[in-house]
């Protein structure tokens, strides 16, 4: 690795949807690296992400996928991240650093960190970017650009590796937040996670009146057209935090039904408006 | 009145926000009624809706706004239209037919009926349509188009003017949708009132997280910018159903929040991929 500005001789990216994919196309036309190859288990989708402009080589080999690789990035569904890390840790060169994008990260990093104790060093990443619809097809130039991007700090990081990673999402537009993963978990927790469960919801509890449906209850619900495996294995990875933000998250609905049904006019007033103030913050 | 294709001599909008401005611009720009008066509280929101084109006229006057008009628009906040549809009621003409917008109909019908029963008919609407923002400078020409608007119909409903207040919707290119007043009280607390509470409570019960918060937190929770004061009135009119809905939703997500807790796999993915195909279907 060149040590002028992150930038890489080969980059090895294990799995190639719409986040793999689209780091693929960024680092190749913003030429970050001089080879990106894409590992994955299905030459069909290899093959899209090739087809888009994601990756110079394509390889059904993980061993010869990272041999060599300065960067590798895991980009898999998040439940097979830790054991696919097992499995290439014996064949990455030591001194290549390995980072993830999983949407959660206190499983994925406290596995991670120790797998790559020895062989080269682990950063977790989570870039909060992405579509419902997902696949090699979907991977999009620029999709990192102003979005938050998730590393992890933790009393085990390797300083070169977090400044590396670091700098490489720099490089792809994203605003760059160090974050513990306990705290990363909580936090998606809250943002993402719960709201995925809380949005899937209110479709399924409303399915009667969904033909009325207009614009407001779309926006609401958008999010619940994600893919259900993927989402399934989030949940399953960060339970107990999206257990904990789903009973703070019913409190206060069922202090605004209590309001309501008291017919308690400024108290109902007082949480509406509340929630405007704290909403337009994120404008 | 002419016989030929709902157009009106006089039509009186009283209250000149998004909704009656937006009704305004649309009667003028589609010479649907000679004139087209606005009457309001505050004269300097009746000049803003008439420099926007909403109305030719303005009054302070409840009494000489209604007179002689064929067709009046109820268009203030919900909690203001009862008491309206009382002031108005002796200065109606003997053939005019009165509708209101508000966003719950069974209080409101109720009432309205009676009040209208010896002179005048009245049929309630509801336009599924208009932005957080309000006020009349938000009035839009062709805000109705496409999106749904309910009237409603009861024992009670004058046929002719259940057929006028069709016709003018459908002018304005909605897609006309006849209901109980009941029917439709359950069926907006299902897609928009619950919704309102679900999505400020989901920016209360987060706010510790709030500045993280990426594009799908934003959609989910964009209502919550809506006006509190008008959100308030609509809850305190649907308190029953609105408390209903929000029970049954309750249920699913501490349905969906156990089977996460038992890392219940199967039943998290059923749940998910369900909701997804019941949103697939309103796409």
């Amino acid at each position: 690795m060149k040590k002028s500005k992150s930038r890489f001789n080969k980059v090895a990216i294990i799995g190639v949807g719409e986040i793999g994919g689209s780091i693929g196309r960024d680092l190749r036309r913003k030429r970050l690296a001089k080879e990106v190859v894409g590992v994955g288990r299905r030459r069909s989708s290899l093959l899209k992400a090739r087809s888009v402009g994601a990756v110079d080589r394509i390889t059904l080999s993980l061993d010869s996928g990272v041999k060599d690789a300065d960067l590798i990035i895991l980009a898999t569904p998040v439940l097979r991240i830790v054991e696919l890390g097992k499995r290439v840790a014996p064949f990455v060169k030591e001194d290549a650093i390995v980072t993830d994008v999983g949407s959660t990260k206190r499983y994925i990093v406290e596995n991670l960190e120790r797998i790559f104790s020895k062989r080269a060093a682990f950063v977790g990443s989570h870039p909060m970017a992405g579509s419902e619809k997902g696949g090699p097809l979907s991977a999009t130039a620029g999709l990192f650009k102003e979005k938050a991007c998730f590393i992890t700090k933790t009393g085990r990081t390797d300083t070169r590796a977090l400044r590396v990673i670091r700098q490489f999402w720099v490089h792809l537009g994203a605003r760059v937040k160090e974050i513990s993963p306990k705290g990363h978990d909580r936090v998606v927790a809250q943002i993402s996670h719960a709201v995925h469960v809380i949005a899937s919801s209110l479709v399924v509890s409303n399915r009667a009146a969904l033909r009325h449906a207009a614009s407001g209850f779309r926006d609401a619900t958008r999010i619940a057209l994600s893919d259900p495996a993927m989402w399934k294995d989030i949940c399953l990875s960060n339970s107990r935090e999206i257990a904990g933000t789903l009973d703070g998250f019913m409190r206060v609905v069922r202090r605004f039904k209590g309001a309501i049904s008291r017919k308690d006019t400024a108290r109902v007033l007082k949480m509406f408006d509340e929630a405007r103030k704290l909403r337009r913050g994120i404008n």
